[in-house]
């Protein structure tokens, strides 16, 4: 039985099926049970009522999970902290100049769709976290509002500083679009849903089809989450009770300047009265009017008045012990909270989540046992910023560092393919998992669905001919805007964010027609994905919970690290090649004989060549590591085809150094400029959000010039490299010491 | 004096000034002549009222410029010919369903704008050369109804058969439209001006900006100009006033199907009645509603019904005498004809053209002599289809064949950059005009300018480093659309395009709106590119003219034949490599693995892979070609730094010969289906219009995957340019014979 168990952990790295042995049959029975009626039924009972954070359909929402959990016969608890949390008491966009104007900022109810109309619940349309604030500026058009759309005011020769600036939705997260703004001078924030992103230009609006109607708005947080996600008075340490804050003032993810969310009809008056340069051509969206510039005539009046409110969170946790590894945890998480109704985001994955659950509860009931402790959890405060948990993570960080194995997080869920990001360990893992789930539409395995997708969107040749023959489809790099953010870059625990995606589109995220009906008509509508969902997510779960040996696979990890490598490494070298070629281009005239004096471009300015930088420590770091994951691959075979199978006080050995490899890639100073993001190899970007930057000390630093901190950075992840593939080195003796004979 | 004058015509070849010989002096002095003043008179008086053909006012132009050549000492005559021009006597377009509509078709006037005004004289809105026709039916958007957006509609399993389509203008020469659209079984077609293309999208629209109001409608023709220009009753021979003609149905230049041109506020309300599938997103356009497909529920009436009259066009021809070689001629022209008022086009062009006769009419008042006999041409009814160049033309076939040795053109011109599109034969000699030419704007040579432009807009650092270091900066090829289109492609005579833009946009193209007040309000309103125009096209006339061995030059032309051959040899590789790949994707089941069943697409066809072709005939005769333009340019440079320069007599010869180096490009059964087109190198695309194909009849052969043709092409092509190494190798050795001492 051991035997068998041992060359599951093997099997995924191939196609061999896995059906003769007895995981493959608690499994497969897992598998059979996740259903989309029931999960259908769960998304109409918790997003009845806008639930968002402090409602009282939020805490209904936990004590229903937390009653239906015991139900299931499972050992649940609620966990909850007190967080910061703002809700408008005042909000005001108006024009003032050249004619006068008011935003309405109301999403009117639409018949067909009665919890619409449920006003008395819902939060208004608002940027949570903006600072407080009363300016009236003259207007300009950012564009994404991202540092490169600065640099072309700047050579336009447009001054936005004392202005008030109006971004469209997109090009980075939301929380950028004030930050750089109030970074540039400007004294407030309007961020608005441009058509072109989800509205009319893709297809019918809502209720006749899935995309933003003209008065919809993307309510959604703008704190400053990549210095650090969770409650802003709280950072590091959970927000209990008796928790110590620090006092508002000091909190540096609130924003600068005050921001306020609109619809593109209250958007569209404000850009109609700008003048000045037409906007070029990438910044054009949707509308029927010719984007400009500005800034002004039109002037704006903006304000936004909150009640600083401390508010309850609840998550549900539920814990299944494990029998063999107790200390070894598999983590599961989904977020239950949402902006006002939130069918699809994030109920749709939170129902899968509960078909997992009813799923093991199923198997423990039929005399399962998983080897290792498996803890499912509903987070609360999602949508403002991670609230539930990170201050959860923060709480049990200690006992957490010490166990957890991993963590899996789902989201909104919809049809389509199977995406995943996460840490390259799991690669192996998780490609094996993909290769076991049907798809629903095309019955065939998700994995090869995947498979013939990237053939077909391969940008080059040699990406066809690798996705033809790589035996794993790679999995990209976690940046941020879920809930594993805590776990993998402020605990370093190996993590995996899975959903699928890609068929359907739709304007009504973060709105109030994010809601059951618009689910039922043009999302997942017969909960088909919903089900796979939970059967992979819950396979992922099962087979990581039982398996002997923790299946963290390496020589993904150092390939991939590689390729990291060798992207920092064009960076730098594309950044000399077009400084250097700038500053010819600027010497020989270029930018003053192609400038039409008409529509004047200021020429950019000379800037230094960047230096080389010494690369040495990595590539060697990264030599290191492909020696001992080569190594580890190999014991780790020869394990798995042995007759006498490790002890299980070996394999709890093993397990705990292995479970060290994530953490290994962490440094406890976290990165430049932002401790709590503590992983070397995985970050969302200061300036894009949710976007992930990989090498990210290195990386940031070559993009923002900092060379010695390049040079710095690259020692210090060289250093975590190398004691990575210590661990890894280490704990493939420990596999060859093991007899097999 | 000799020796200095044929220092000039290798001078062009380097950045060497050629200030101190006497054609020289010719030159600068020419150069000081062009006035913008003038220009902009000339354009008040030309542009006064509507000037289409068979108006009076085109008439009266063309008598008022006769008249001032005339008082310019010039020896300028009309030649008059006799065209089919059909003007619409019904036009209707109207939505049966899902309600009613009916399109208004009519540009209003603007009160600042007081030709705008002159309802009376302004041909309709329609497209000339449409057939008769009464249909309706349901409606289908195609896009730019170009051949790939029917295999886009074909993969979405949508039949355009017995439907009106509605292309929007852009993508290719507007007769493709209805030609495609006919060829795939639909019975009517609809030409909209999307504000995408030229209308808010870009900017302020008319009168407030230079961009195309929402009525504002873009007449042209639609004759299958591909397969012959000109009069449709007269292909082959000059429309005078005895010519024998055929029978309008036999006229296979006139559509098959009805056809209209509308603006955006008459096609919005249509394609707003379209449902089906969205468009997919390079198809959307500007207009603020979602982009669908139809077919339907809009359904369209379109009727046109025309007077099918004959007109008389006045072509004004000047011709001033050669002095020593009186049967070589340099031809200059620009069309005096316009849609309405036609301001920009072509009066712009055409003042640029009246300032460079004037300038050569002070020259010969002051006792210059051209040594070639240079003919100056004001065209009339270009904007139907070439008529008054391609009738004159065909009419003086034998002659020209036999003398012209350069055709220059211009059309509309405006702000910013020279381009330049010819033979590539020409490509030296028109380096070293633009060499001596000053940019208004910059105060640098307009080569610098755009040599500076190409480096900056450069798509790699091999093309960058090209233009920096090729002493000519290449020519484009030239398609079709303007008056060069007979003397290149009918009858084989070196040709060049010249023109300024790219600073200016607009959309007042072949509207009411293009006149006066516009082009001073928005286009080159100084004049100042007026006057480069004329300076530019001018001293390339004179410096022609002048030369004593015609400026021709063989060594670029060879370089860009290679090119070409490259690109088509890259060509059916991409077309093997692209069709093993999809013939692979289909089998391995990629398109239906991705496609998405609530909105499916069709597996494309499995297709036969592209057979091999032998380019070896043709890379033998780019070889012999190569070796032949060495010899010359050897010879050439000789002979340039000779004491004795050539006799008359010599030359005489040796230019004779040189004559015959673009006719032998052309073979006399023109293009495999079009007979009409002789040029074996450049001919505009059947399915573009507008668009070059180089090497057509190979290319096009390979684009429709016809095999044999290509192979027989291959052959006609290496047999053409075999003659023209022999032609070239044969006059350098007669230059080799010359004595130099």
């Amino acid at each position: 039985m051991r035997l068998s168990c041992l060359i599951v952990v093997l099997a995924i790295c191939s196609q061999l099926t896995i059906a003769q042995n007895q995981k493959t049959d608690w499994e497969s029975m897992f598998r059979g049970i996740p259903s989309p009626e029931r999960q259908r039924e769960y998304m109409q009972r918790l997003s009845a009522r806008p639930h968002h954070v402090g409602s009282a359909y939020d805490k209904d929402n936990a004590q229903w999970l937390l009653s239906t959990f015991k139900q299931w016969g499972l050992n649940a608890r609620i966990e909850s902290f007190d967080v910061l949390f703002p809700t408008p008491k005042e909000r005001l966009v108006e024009l003032l100049e050249p004619r006068k104007f008011t935003a309405t900022m109301e999403e009117p109810r639409e018949v067909v769709d009665i919890t619409s109309g449920q006003r008395a619940d819902q939060l208004p349309t608002y940027n949570v976290y903006s600072v407080d604030g009363d300016v009236a500026a003259p207007l300009v058009y950012v564009n994404y509002g991202i540092p490169e759309d600065y640099e072309q005011l700047e050579r336009m020769g447009i001054s936005v500083k004392g202005c008030i600036v109006i971004a469209r939705y997109g090009g980075s997260w939301r929380g950028i679009k004030p930050k750089v703004a109030a970074e540039k001078g400007t004294i407030g924030c309007l961020i608005y849903s441009d058509p072109k992103e989800d509205g009319y230009y893709h297809g019918d609006v809502f209720p006749e089809g899935p995309w933003r109607p003209k008065d919809g708005v993307q309510r959604g947080s703008v704190m400053d989450m990549p210095i650090y996600p969770g409650d802003p008075l709280t950072p590091g340490v959970g927000a209990t009770a008796g928790a110590k804050r620090i006092p508002l003032k000091e909190a540096k993810t609130i924003t600068k300047i005050p921001v306020l969310p609109i619809s593109y009809a209250d958007a569209q008056p404000l850009l109609a009265e700008l003048s000045g340069p037409v906007a070029p051509e990438s910044w054009r969206g949707a509308l029927p009017i010719t984007y400009k510039i500005g800034p002004g005539p039109a002037k704006v009046h903006l304000k936004i008045k909150s009640n600083w409110d401390t508010k309850t969170i609840n998550d549900v946790i539920v814990t299944i012990p494990g029998a063999l590894f107790p200390d070894e945890w598999v983590i599961r998480g989904n977020h239950h909270d949402a902006w006002v109704n939130g069918a699809e985001d994030p109920i749709s994955g939170l129902v899968a989540e509960m078909e997992e659950l009813r799923g093991l509860s199923e198997l423990l009931k039929k005399g399962w046992k998983p080897k290792r402790t498996i803890v499912y959890c509903a987070w609360d405060g999602e949508e403002e910023g991670l609230l539930g948990s990170t201050e959860w993570a923060e709480t049990h960080a200690a006992e957490l560092k010490q166990k957890a194995a991993l963590y899996i997080n789902s989201d909104a869920n919809g049809r389509g393919f199977l995406g995943v990001e996460g840490s390259h360990s799991l690669e192996q893992f998780i490609n094996g998992v993909a290769r076991d789930i049907e798809d629903p539409e095309k019955k065939i395995t998700v994995w090869k669905r995947s498979q013939l997708q990237r053939i077909k969107s391969a940008p080059s040749p040699e990406d066809r001919t690798e996705a033809r023959t790589r035996p794993d489809l790679h999995i990209g790099a976690l940046g941020s805007g879920s809930d594993y953010t805590a776990f993998l870059d402020y605990l370093g625990i190996a993590s995996l964010n899975l959903g699928y995606g890609g068929e359907d589109g739709g304007g009504i995220y973060h709105s109030i027609y994010d809601d059951f009906y618009w689910f039922t008509h043009f999302g997942d509508t017969d909960f088909a994905y919903g089900r796979a969902l939970a059967q992979t997510a819950g396979t992922a779960v099962l087979r990581f919970a039982d398996a002997d040996v923790l299946p963290y696979e390496f020589t993904n990890l150092n390939e991939t690290i590689r390729h990291y490598l060798d992207d920092v490494k064009r960076l730098l070298k594309s950044m000399q090649n077009q400084i250097k070629e700038r500053n010819r281009e600027i010497t020989e005239g270029v930018f003053s004989a192609i400038d039409d004096p008409k529509h004047p471009l200021l020429p950019p300015p000379t800037e230094e060549e960047p230096p080389y930088l010494n690369f040495a420590p990595l590539d060697n770091a990264v030599d290191a590591l492909s020696r001992s994951a080569d190594h580890y691959e190999k014991a780790a075979k020869r394990i798995a085809h042995a007759f006498i199978p490790p002890s299980p006080e070996a394999l709890k050995a093993i397990n705990g150094k292995l479970l060290l490899t994530e953490r290994a890639l962490t440094h406890p100073d976290g990165l430049p400029g932002r401790p709590w993001f503590k992983h070397l190899l995985y970050a969302p970007g200061a300036y894009t959000g949710y976007g992930v930057k990989t090498i990210p000390g290195v990386r940031e630093a070559i993009e923002l010039k900092r060379w010695k901190e390049a040079e710095t950075e690259i020692v210090r992840v060289a250093a975590a490299l190398q004691l990575e593939a210590n661990v890894i080195e280490s704990t493939a003796r420990d596999l060859d010491a093991q007899p097999t004979k």
